[in-house]
């Protein structure tokens, strides 16, 4: 690991930027190169990353393929539709990580659903904990970051649907910290607003997380999943508590389901099925790049239950989007990844 | 109402005591007599409820059949299990209004089952809204007032199930504020643990509203209906927002939808169908004795989704033992009870 | 009180505006007549005011003379420097009571510095428990209502600065909800900033509040009072906890303190001087006209500190321009306002 | 830093001792020995600590000198009181690093008026960044941790004493998150309590950290600072936003305070004086072992007025321990601990 890798960040005057930032500031073979932004160029880094003391001096500069040019990784936290023009004017060979939605739905009718306009095509889908997902990613040069309610809720399902635990029809409910949202300033995201309330947003299956989610079980599973997903927005600024049931198929118990979720993340080093009777809270996973997972059988409603918390920053977001670099580069997965939460 | 009310409140140090507190002082028939506790008799009530300045120089006394003798109601907000026996006391001439859980189940297998011992038997239940749900209310001597959870999953449930507009199998998430929980000081009740986090608790079918949901859905359905409940507590004081969805009936659109709940609703005082395209926050609901709520037809997931808003002390426990006690008397039902929200 | 008031709420969008709306629909002889904003212009109101279901058939019209024409009582919740154009459209005879800044201070050297431009001129101020504070709003048709901080300090200190209990310099720190910075959108109100961090702002009395707590204080001392003022923003929607302190006289002692407190406020509706023990909670106060306060006397520190408690909102802004009207109007002072807070 | 150094935490269930585990987790030449509790002995430590991961198979052992004995390091996260028995069973070349409160105050008058009983006499005080604080640090076998407000407050006034910009008296306010008041439950910490509220406590001068602060401040000064200290509960986790000031000397502008400043905390890699015009937010130091300070000067008011941010569980308590442990150990300062901080 000796070999310096040199990474801009694109979009690093928001919550997913200054994530990314945090993250490779631990990163021991990473050197931050540009930091980029569009209506905040010329801004020192510092007015809107404070905590960044190590990057205190730096300046952002415009996003452009010219300011990202000369490195060997590009992280892009951009808006959604702002990727995918970008990423076209920088080298095949440098690893592009991106945030955003751009590439992330392989279906070009979902994603005119949801997005509209011409499909910009998919790449690899930055979850190596699904069935298969590591594959993909090691050495990709392309690399589409998932978004974060689909990481938390493909992470509590796809082990059952793959294993056909459950019938293919999912409810899945996820209770969202709010900088999941992004800091343009929105009225409804105004901390006056925020706390003491709790809302739901995108119901009735239009949240555009939601073909994405559908996506990734739907491949887990082998056969088209139905998902009825609603994002709730909770007081808090970090963390996604996902609540995800399924009907059960016949003759499944609770030690059956168990046994299928432990042998699926039995070798993964961010996914962790909590002991029986520990229930996962998200702070438990602030800061870190971790998935707590907790089941249940709900035998009177013939219902598996599964509960997931992350971080939706971390793991949702940048931490996934330095998992899938690492993987990129060969480098061991977990490099520069904490797995300890700052709780409480 | 001219005559004088005169009313106890035993256990007036709690959450629920100090929320009647704050409403009977709003209600304009009523004289507030004896309010008692258990362990912190012979306090002042202001080192417990000091947000109720006109009672500050009140002490609180034990509670017990004596120091509750001579009053006209009685609202009960004792922990589980203590009702029964105190209120067996009590005359049957006066009106008894109890926020606790001991009379609200029908089903002697269901209290077995999920609090074990005894049935103590059922009063009418205190959720006028249901269907038929006033008539066992009006002159009433015993109420029991509903569960915080039930009142907003039955709110949001009931008509649906009635009508027949979806399948009697529902799933329903709720997201909670922490004073549900009640007053007694346990560690994850904390604020360093609840601030910055959310969780989920009871999942599997095993949090006590449970039955008390599939009672009243059953009820308003004519048939059993099969209930997936899982609580979730998040970082805010006051609050219940329920996602709540069922399969939809074949043929049923977002018109017949609203429809029957904007019919089922229509005269209810307390309880709102948003406009189409507004959804409800909790904050909209904090002190006030209101429902909100709102309905999404998801077509691809084929399920009718609401989400119902409702302040969990409020409409949720002391509100509605108001409103049950102002049905009890025969005054009109809205009497004393705020439709305006605290917000923001 | 049977003829009825016709009141116009401008900036009815807005925090102020929402909370002045609350206490006018809970007020028994005011009828609710226009209510208007500039850029929502058109909208519904409940689509910013949810809360209100009472209104929720209102639309906002354009502030304007001819809008707010044909009222009894015009209340202004206006971004500073609008007030005063506006007002001089209104008649002579019409009650304007004006929540923002506009007509506070007396000094045009103050206004020039914190403010600029030419001075409005004052109106009759707002906080009735001021020493003499009463006698100048009765009947008057002009008001001033002040600051939610200046509320919140003056009445912690105007006793001990009148009695001369303290040396003429007080240092004044306050914690506030976001509430008070409005609801335009700002970045550091999103709730993804504020939710877990505490900041200070307008540090080194460069806050416009601070002439305006001098200005209260030197009037209710006789001299000329030193004013060290700093704000901090802390987690919460609502509530200003005030931290006021000031050397003490030679041989002032808590007791001595106290019964000036205890005397100068005896009369008063919504000042409580709490009982010894007993500290002030902004939750106490939460949508209440109410002020709590409680002192301490450091005798090693030599100094007199001073705690008080409000709602921003309520008597910080809203509850005391109600309270401002009843007193120009001849209503009895306390009508319409809450004295108990919602808690928990 | 090839030799490894164990080390055991006496006192793993509470806040503070998770916060050492989590630091410890991530210094590069520690390993983690026994963890231990009292009342939660033989308890998972996942139970209380679900946020440590990687010792999610440790057992929580009895805190005893039998149990913290074989080990190079020894810190102890114990209520106050229980230190000094314990450490002096433990041998001489052990490092034990105490975050309690027994060993700071070097005044037995002081001891006794704030703690009662036989005062247990001194150690080396923890916070290296006061004048000459770090040369009893280095090599030291006992060190007594700050408590979290002094390091607050010490670190914003000490230099403004020591180079006499202000007069010896100072008033500090200091807003703290709820996880300083520890894990035992206790009704006013509740979430319910303190969600939405701010309060005072302890006022008056009468907050154990009074003589804590004059101690330290009067050491750097060379003469007796008199110190007002109030501190306050905001709704937050961690952190803490302290807010000093003093009156200025005559002749001391700003930019000879900010010489005085920067000079001081030039070398220190844990303080950092912002750039003008960046205030500290207590968010930019969540989990970081740093303390951020602004300036400014009240010409009107004639103070300096000082601003301070910490965590109070990492450069508050657990980090200032590893950082010490680092310095008696001969280890660079810096080792293992983080200047980033968690935001938003």
């Amino acid at each position: 690991m000796s070999a310096e890798v040199r990474v801009a960040v694109a979009g690093a005057s928001g919550y997913a930027g200054g994530e990314l930032l945090r993250l490779l500031l631990g990163h021991p073979t990473v050197s931050i190169g540009a930091v980029t932004a569009h209506s905040s160029a010329g801004e020192p880094l510092a007015a809107h990353q404070p905590h960044l003391l190590p990057l205190a001096d730096r300046v952002l500069v415009e996003t452009s393929a010219e300011t990202l040019a000369g490195h060997d990784v590009v992280f892009l936290a951009l808006p959604h539709g702002q990727s995918h023009a970008l990423a076209a004017q920088l080298p095949d060979d440098v690893v592009v990580v991106d945030c955003g939605a751009d590439h992330r739905l392989t279906d070009a009718l979902a994603w005119d659903r949801f997005y509209g306009g011409q499909h910009p095509g998919s790449w690899p889908y930055g979850l190596p904990e699904l069935p298969g997902g590591r594959d993909a990613l090691r050495g990709a040069r392309r690399v589409a970051v998932p978004g974060c309610y689909p990481t938390g809720a493909s992470l509590a399902l796809a082990p059952a649907v793959a294993a056909d635990l459950v019938e293919p029809s999912v409810v899945v409910v996820a209770a969202s910290g709010t900088s999941g949202a992004g800091r343009a300033p929105k009225p409804h995201l105004l901390a006056a607003q925020v706390l003491g309330s709790a809302s739901a947003y995108g119901v009735g299956g239009v949240h555009r997380h939601t073909p994405e989610i559908a996506q990734n079980l739907s491949a887990a599973a082998g056969t088209a999943v139905s998902v009825s997903f609603t994002p709730l927005l909770v007081p808090m600024s970090r963390g996604i508590l996902t609540t995800a049931s399924a009907p059960l198929r016949a003759g499944v118990d609770l030690a059956a389901a168990r046994t299928v979720y432990e042998k699926a993340y039995a070798d993964e080093p961010f996914v962790r099925v909590l002991p029986e009777g520990q229930w996962p809270e998200t702070s438990s996973t602030v800061g870190a790049n971790t998935a707590l997972l907790q089941l249940a059988v709900d035998e009177v409603a013939g219902r598996l239950v599964v509960v997931s918390a992350i971080d939706n920053l971390t793991k949702g977001t940048a931490g996934a989007a330095v998992q899938c670099m690492n993987l990129a580069l060969g480098l061991p997965e977990t490099t520069g990844l904490p797995v300890v939460g700052v709780a409480p």
